[in-house]
């Protein structure tokens, strides 16, 4: 058994209106308690940041239960177990789990996953190989339907969802167009990651440049942003077009004031009936039965090059608050993990 | 071959703008052509109002053509083969057809259906056991896969489709609640029908009575009218509620303005996310593979007397465009056919 080890670790100080701002965070450093009878002591690796998570700092119902002022910050993460009383668990081993922005944390095990750090870099786990990379595959494959020929657009296309989306799209022989923040994210998604188009959101002229970029109209939207781009990608869509939401990150922090030139529901649900859309939200684990289906195809397609992901690392604990900030800014270049 | 017969039918005299009014609509006697060579000469029995047709009368891009200024009014229909050269089909022969508005026609057999009398009245072809029978249960088969115990809410529920939602449901064993205008068609469904709750949309507290009514949220919502109805159920609707859109009747002569007291779309898709919701637009063709199935079960059910219908027959062609109006109204109670 270990020694009682310091904890450092991020807590919400308080509930952020609209955007969240540094003092909505609070680091902590506490003692932490020995592992529990039978369980295990787990020194973080890796943390992950997703934009779910500004969700969960919110009051009120969503699919998971809000966070309260105090509680540790929540997240995935990838540790190495320090000390264990489990049986199927030993110092050195490297865990999955969901111990959230902290050095250091506890376990009875449960639901901790082990990872083979022969088979994937562990913080894939986090990202192309873990939750983001399961959200864009099983979306695409029970909601997203893509076929070979079909336009598949995807926004925040350099981010952990996205260029997974996009690179599954062009193994199902997609065309796909992706949308990113900034000429370098832009160049990013179609030089290395293969997409047929990489349009700058913040261009004046993105509008023209979306439409012209789909002169066959649209058949799959991964919808991960919401807002103004959900405006402008709407009319193009197809007859049968399939959107998966799986996210909106635009409007996290906010809904945009009512505008009168964009489309209302009845109009929304108008272009739904005409042209036979299906628009259906999802998170991850409501196809948690897809995981090890979802593990096989997607470990192998990373392990030819088909699927290639890119890191965004923070190192250091005290800079998860700005970097998830960040995040929701659109300032990450890949998928956010930070290194305590 | 029969010789030279006066139709008379219905045209469309210009396009409507809001709710057609009678003089968009204009009766007209004409010397109906002999029939094609190795083709039928049929006497319309019934044809059939729906709804969409409100749609083909207004101008750009639907699911099927727009009418133009003087085009017969189009439709399903039930005729009686008068003369025929077609190897199929010879005089006295009932065949189900896409004839429209008007009281002859003539066709060179392609797309006719033959139809058993034995089987059931004929009229039943353009209702229960046709169109609308058939975009009820391909609609909940495909996109509201009701499961037992769930609670199904239509409306225009005592309309051919609703109707036929209400009860396809019931014998999937949802709990049914429906939405009709007036005392007499929400006892109808209740009492005749089957239905749970029967809700009649003009009395002052519908919204109270909508909420009371389901009191373990909505799963599935039958969507056939959209507007102020959609509004107050969407709240309503559960994680994983599917809404199969058939329908925005509501809507058809125009938009209500726009309301800063209902949701706009950036709050329709957060629902759409965080309940995982399917919303999903169809017309009944897009599943025409499933007829025999549909028409197998749905002529057993209608022969045991679980699925009931109730037709709403006007006799006389020049009463088709009023009839037509009130459909829209609401007016109608039953499948509304013309005896033209």
């Amino acid at each position: 058994m270990a020694e009682t080890i310091v904890n450092r670790r991020i807590v919400m100080a308080s509930r952020p209106s609209g955007m969240p701002k540094p003092d909505n965070f609070r680091l902590e450093e506490v003692e932490e308690p020995r592992e529990p009878q039978g369980g295990v002591r787990l020194k973080t690796l890796f943390f992950s940041l997703d934009p779910y998570m500004r969700g969960r700092m919110d009051e009120g119902p969503s699919y998971a239960e809000a966070l309260n002022p105090g509680d540790v910050m929540e997240g995935g993460s990838v540790s190495e177990v320090v000390a264990s009383a489990h049986p199927g668990f030993r110092p050195g081993d490297i865990v999955l789990g969901y111990s959230g922005w902290q050095t250091h944390s506890v376990s009875n095990g449960k639901g901790l996953r082990k990872l083979d750090p022969a088979l994937a870099p562990v913080s894939t786990a986090l990202g192309v190989l873990g939750m983001p990379g399961m959200t864009a595959y099983v979306g695409l494959h029970n909601i997203g339907h893509p076929k070979p020929g079909e336009t598949l657009v995807v926004a925040a296309a350099s981010g952990a969802v996205g260029s997974a989306v996009g690179q599954i799209g062009k193994i199902k022989g997609c065309r796909v167009v992706g949308m990113a923040g900034g000429p370098e994210k832009t160049r990013y998604i179609r030089e290395e990651l293969g997409f047929d188009v990489g349009l700058d959101h913040r261009a004046g002229d993105f509008a023209e440049r979306l439409k012209a970029a789909c002169p066959n109209g649209i058949d799959v939207y991964f919808e991960n942003v919401g807002g103004r781009v959900w405006d402008l990608v709407f009319p193009l869509l197809n007859d049968f077009a399939r959107v998966p939401v799986c996210g909106l990150i635009s409007q996290y922090n906010g809904f945009p004031p009512r505008r009168l030139d964009v489309p209302a529901v009845p109009e929304l649900m108008e272009d739904v009936l005409v042209k036979r859309l299906r628009i259906q939200g999802f998170i991850v684990s409501d196809f948690a039965v897809q995981q090890n289906e979802f593990l096989g195809e997607m470990s192998q397609w990373v392990k030819e090059g088909r699927v290639k992901y890119r890191e965004d690392i923070v190192e250091g604990l005290e800079r998860a608050a700005p970097a998830f900030i960040g995040l929701l800014e659109g300032r990450n270049f890949g998928k956010l993990l930070v290194r305590p």
